[in-house]
């Protein structure tokens, strides 16, 4: 087979074979075929799309570049939960544990932060001592024992994933829908879950934007998790502003034991309540949504969530002084306000500029292997719907170097638009897809 | 700047700025601006197109990235002709001596095939001793001396182009007017000449086989070369068939002598005649076509074109036995017909395929480092329109591999459509665009 041919059929609107696909993606994965040939494809299928044929082999091509893991040894109904990325998006940190406390087995394999979205292994790794890099016996075994573990993403996982994601990374070809589906959904397979819940972020803090473009990228995905059978469920998730009240990955997980306790903004609550719901409907807890709800919240309210999020530290080697003093992860040095110019009502905030200025401050990473400053972050004040006054606060800057800080001041500010009318607040979940 | 973004944009269909065109496009000849980026974006361009003005910066960010050569030296108008490839076609070999011979200067630097179309110094070089690298002093000398000069395309003119022509090569995206249109038009700018004389092929053995398509690229690089203060005309020939009878190198050698010894194939004579006529028109010899066509002419009949390519060969050290006796051109060990196997009428040629046969049996490069067998070749001896009997013969295969000459025979085969109604034969000529 020639690769110049495959990308010509693309480029030219034709429908390619699984072998073609297959062979493609393999070469491209053993180095047969060099970036800038995969670099075309990308483009082609970025700009002509793909049917969901295409869609479903390319997952599975890029499933059979890696290794695949077995989770067969845990008893009971593996549920992945994945989110395509947002801001403040500390979710995961929050539900899986209070699943985990309903008795669920949850196995989880997450990623980094890169560009302006921040990955829950960096938020973890705020906590002192807590490993994120286990062998997998290591994570099967901490699975059995307390029905939680959160790893880092394998390497060898969906190698070609990999390759091709740092490759979309640097020739804007990330927001393809067919691109996004076949990477989440290649990765998921092959990390062994039976059932997968997906979180597909929506808004100016998503790669995607367009809900019309979210329900094509949710039902996607639910088709190829049918086909590989696993069930799938999408719930697709407004990100027109950040999730909860902090941005920054040690602030993050500060929240995460706010919440946990009892303390956690309305929005936090409520989406891990509804996700946690279908995580437990997945599981087989039971079908009853309003019931799964309610037992989600019980763990919230009796604390088993936050003595689960213990266990999960002292089995990875997190320090849990923390949890009994979340104020000790709010260690940035100084503390920045930024105002509002102008009464009115918070019609728009730029989420992805959020992002974006934490990664200015060395909360995340421009580039790959970027170090990065795990305390730093943002307050977020004043959401979308809110009445503000002249020179109220929206927001606070945390940082270490507070030339920096003061540097995202007036991006910040401009990332806000304040309106003369009264708008509603937000729905925090726009649709779900199963 | 940032080449992700300057991506971006053309893939979402924005208009790129000359800054952002200059900047890609040396920072990529630079080696700063890896492949990767730059095959993304040229599939972007591919797919997307540009602008008259974008090609007009792509144009003169290609020429900068080079060197620039200066022909002031000579006296005259200086004339370069250009054609964007072809199967069979010899025409720069006849002509060029034939427009020598009118007293015009002729400085052309020419190109080595790749694909399945041949080049003319690949062509050239069939003939024993003949230079085709030569310092631009000795190319000027010879111009000032017999007013021609064929040598091969510098290595440092329009230093981008050559790296882009290379990459589209592999990346599929060759066939792009935006693409084709600033790689000629910053070759031939670059190269010095005052005029500029394009065929752009159109057919089965080009690169562009729809008419509007041709007309439209045509008109682009007139324009591009009015910006650029060379007064430019495209030609539009017909490639639906190879030109003349014979394909191939030392064959197509032996061809161009038998025309400019007036035993040249009709399509061969009447297009050196009509491009000659336009470049002494050009070159400020004569509005009047007619009269030009005229002296073109007679230069085939007093053999003054013959012997201004006696000239070129001496002085550029070729043995001129071959003018005397053009059938030692001929040297193939191997002589196979191709037959019909029904009567009707020749209705369609693909002559890419004819080329690609060629390459095939080492008369061509696959790979830009392909050394070739000059001497394989393909006669051609029934064309669009001519009448065929079941076991006429529609070719010859000149082979020195028997083998892989015989496994040609079925490919040229398939090549012709016979139909039972009669057809005309066809037109040489599609357009003029000046």
């Amino acid at each position: 087979m020639n690769p110049n041919e495959i990308i010509r059929k693309k480029r030219d609107q034709e429908e390619l074979s699984k072998e073609e696909i297959e062979y493609f993606i393999s070469e491209y994965s053993n180095g047969n075929i060099p970036d800038y040939q995969a670099s075309s494809l990308l483009m082609a299928i970025y700009l002509n799309g793909m049917s969901q044929s295409e869609i479903a082999f390319l997952t599975g091509a890029m499933i059979k570049s890696g290794k695949t893991m077995d989770l067969s040894s845990i008893e009971g109904i593996k549920v992945d939960k994945h989110s395509t990325g947002g801001i403040g998006d500390k979710m995961s940190m929050v539900l899986l544990p209070l699943v985990a406390a309903c008795g669920v087995p949850v196995a989880k394999m997450a990623g980094r932060g890169l560009g302006y979205t921040q990955g829950t292994i960096d938020k973890l790794e705020s906590i002192l001592g807590f490993k994120t890099s286990l062998s997998i016996n290591e994570f099967i075994q901490n699975v059995k024992a307390i029905n939680l573990s959160i790893m880092s993403q394998q390497e060898d996982i969906a190698k070609a994933d990999k390759l091709l994601y740092a490759l979309r990374d640097v020739t804007s070809t990330v927001e393809s829908i067919p691109l996004i589906a076949s990477s989440v959904m290649s990765k998921k397979i092959a990390s062994g879950a039976d059932k997968i819940l997906l979180e597909v972020t929506c808004g100016s803090g998503a790669f995607i934007d367009d809900l019309d473009r979210a329900k094509m990228l949710s039902q996607i995905m639910v088709n190829i998790g049918k086909q590989y059978g696993k069930e799938t469920v999408a719930i697709i998730t407004n990100m027109d502003q950040p999730l909860g009240r902090f941005c920054g990955n040690s602030l993050e997980v500060m929240e995460t034991i706010d919440t946990l306790n009892g303390k956690g903004e309305e929005d936090v609550v409520s989406l891990c309540t509804m996700f946690g719901a279908y995580m437990l409907k997945l599981a087989g807890v039971g079908d009853n949504l309003a019931n799964n709800m309610r037992l989600i919240k019980s763990k919230i309210d009796n604390k088993e969530g936050l003595i689960k999020f213990r266990e999960l530290l002292l089995r990875q080697g997190g320090n849990t002084y923390c949890i009994d003093h979340p104020e000790v992860l709010n260690k940035a040095k100084y503390k920045i306000p930024v105002k509002t110019p102008r009464s009115g009502y918070v019609h728009e905030i730029n989420s992805k500029n959020i992002g974006m200025a934490v990664v200015n401050m060395g909360g995340g990473r421009q580039k790959k292997d970027d170090s990065i400053d795990h305390n730093v972050g943002i307050e977020i004040l004043k959401k979308i719907g809110d009445h503000v006054e002249a020179d109220d606060i929206l927001m606070f800057i945390y940082c270490n170097d507070e030339e920096l800080g003061r540097k995202q001041v007036k991006f910040l500010q401009d990332s806000y638009y304040i309106g003369y009318e009264e708008v509603p607040k937000i729905e925090a979940i726009l649709d779900i897809i199963d």
